[in-house]
């Protein structure tokens, strides 16, 4: 048995349920006889560079299980990439100074390429260190996981607005004939494409899916929109915010903004692409960005997510205590009618800097629409609803004590 | 007691609720012995015209059930103005063709001037009609009524997504620092101002809030945003679509572009000053335009709202039963404590084309926030939770039998 204190983390973008991996990873850490503190680092990796700690041993019980009901990194969370040396070697001093021998990161792609780095330098440097990633990403595109915790929850609340809002589009004649919706996404279409739950018949919104995945062509796009116009009256369609041409390029491009891994920011795809259909089609549109609201409606979460999400933080600290290090938990789908789940290790290594994307025969030959088998792999994925709590008229939801 | 037909209307904009006051005129009728035939027509006004009616009496138990919980207007709506004589004497016609002596129209403030027109007429020519209004508009901008069925449910949601994104952009240290969410009101900031209700304690989301009914000034607004983000580190910026500068003109005008009652048809301001921020002050932001999701997000409507606007549906048709006509109900609150509202008719002339604007008092003297009279005055309206039933992990929506 490893005895030593435990560090939590998280990091990147926050998805409506990354406090359940929280809250999954701190009751599993108190079942733990073998940690003693249990610190919560602010702002990601950030915080253990800076040894500036939450301790977690110190939440009452009402906040640990609000933290199953709040979206936002509770923790904070950062984007910042350990690229020196010296970064490296000063998290292994924390971890020496603080005594800790647990690391959970909770994050997405490149968290996982961190977690793996620090798990490296650990055994290089004969340094007893358990180090666990825990999967969170509304992107959907990590591999060999089913599926990502926070997925589930992004994609039941943007199918639910897009089902809405379609509602809402073909019921007013109007001179609004055109919604586009921007799902977030940038390299991998999962979000858009969830949005095909809403069609619960032939001809209801959304009416038109673009993936990332498949070359974008402008001219097929209008045809299609047009075609679409006069097939339904109304058309609604979805855009992936990361569309490339068939030479890779972003579609839309603000040039000029970068993030600090270097990927490109985007947005304002969708108002590019309605400007092209008022131009060249006449038809006027509306343009629609739910943004971050997709990675934080807790208030629409899925229970399904929320539920695995909680026990990709347990799994992670229970695998730790028996010995497991270098790995990210991952959900695996069991064989079946119905759906179940449960929790594998997968190498950290064999998990960073991948992307899964929607695999090409989940997309319709005109690259327009996703297929039944989309929708089956989908679907088990945003059932069931969270009660979350609520306090005069807004969900009540929690910050940790600092 | 007048017997003959009725018809009932939906026009402009949805809104979450507006089926609600479908079904509590619905209802309603059914339980007057004066009225014969209960006609739904299809996309409000012209569905008169064009003599396209749904019959109200076949619909079964469930679909009535159903609408109480079903966002865009079941009937379809319109934009459209009667403005030629032979638009208000076809519609005479086709009310004496079919008998109808009852004509209930759920609108805004364009169609409560359609059914005064309409009620003015019919006495000119002496034709005994009951005309009643039912008011309905996320703009919450009707004048002699407290306030609007389908502001509280769009308040609701705006609030619910504004605190849930506020809690993602403070928890993440990244490049992004501001957030400028777009709300919906062309003229009126009611919306916008309804975010505040999401601010739990100081210093938390939205950190300013901009409403047309104060001259925008673009310098007072990037020195606001700076401050703000020197004290809270990200900033989270309401503004509504409509601000106007000090001479009356849109700060940002897509000028090309009207709808049929030649009103700007706007959007794209918040990418607009987000583009300011970036460039003048070089902090760097993102843009959110929930758009019409505002107006259908039924899944996270106000109960309060919703029995509000299945009552003032039910109380139009027993107040015609009673020989009103020429009136629109209102909502008036009652004084006290506790929040209790009663129902009232008040004349459509004194409303039609009228606009209730946020009280100059409600906010604040920098014009950046509302003060906690407007606090008081819409926390009601958001209280309690619909509980729409759910369907394979989507809200259950119904559509009326054609």
């Amino acid at each position: 048995m490893l005895k030593g204190n435990c560090v939590i983390a998280q990091s990147g973008g926050p998805t409506a349920v990354i406090n359940n991996s929280l809250a999954g990873a701190i009751e599993a850490a108190y079942r733990g006889e073998a940690i003693g503190e249990i610190y919560g680092a602010r702002n990601g990796i950030m915080g253990i560079l800076a040894e500036n700690f939450i301790d977690l041993r110190r939440q009452d019980a009402a906040t640990i299980q609000g933290l199953r009901f709040t979206p936002g990194a509770a923790l904070g969370s950062c984007r910042y990439q350990l690229k020196k040396k010296e970064d490296y070697d000063k998290l292994l001093a924390v971890f020496r100074k603080f005594d800790i021998r647990y690391f959970f990161y909770i994050g997405g792609n490149d968290s996982m390429d961190t977690a793996h780095k620090v798990n490296q330098l650990a055994q290089e440097e004969g340094y007893e260190l358990r180090v666990i990633g825990i999967p969170k990403t509304v992107d959907n595109d990590l591999p060999l996981t089913d599926h990502c915790p926070g997925y589930g929850s992004a994609a039941k609340y943007l199918a639910a607005i897009v089902l809405e809002m379609g509602m809402d589009i073909k019921s007013i004649v109007t001179s609004t004939k055109v919604a586009i919706v921007e799902a977030m996404g940038r390299n991998t279409g999962w979000l858009a494409a969830a949005t095909a739950l809403a069609r619960r018949a032939p001809g209801e919104a959304p009416h038109l899916i673009y993936l990332p995945e498949v070359a974008f062509d402008l001219q097929a796009f209008l045809t299609d929109v047009e075609k679409a116009y006069h097939q339904y009256g109304t058309v609604l369609v979805v855009v992936s915010e990361g569309l490339v041409d068939k030479n890779g390029n972003y579609i839309f491009n603000d040039a000029a903004t970068v993030d600090v891994f270097g990927h490109q920011r985007l947005g304002g795809l969708g108002q590019f692409l309605l400007n092209k259909i008022e131009a060249e089609l006449k038809i006027k549109g509306r343009f629609i960005l739910p943004a971050t609201s997709q990675r934080s409606a807790m208030h629409l979460a899925s229970r399904t997510d929320a539920e695995e999400a909680y026990n990709v933080g347990r799994v992670a600290v229970e695998e730790a205590l028996r010995g497991a290090s270098g790995h990210m938990v991952a959900i695996k789908r069991l064989e079946g009618e119905e759906y179940r789940c449960t929790y594998e290790l997968v190498e950290l290594d064999k998990v960073a800097n991948q992307e899964k994307k929607v695999p090409r025969a989940w997309i319709n030959a005109a690259g327009n629409d996703v297929t039944t088998d989309f929708i089956n792999y989908a679907r088990p994925l945003i059932q069931g609803e969270v009660n979350v709590p609520y306090h005069n008229g807004l969900p009540a939801y929690v910050n940790l004590a600092q």
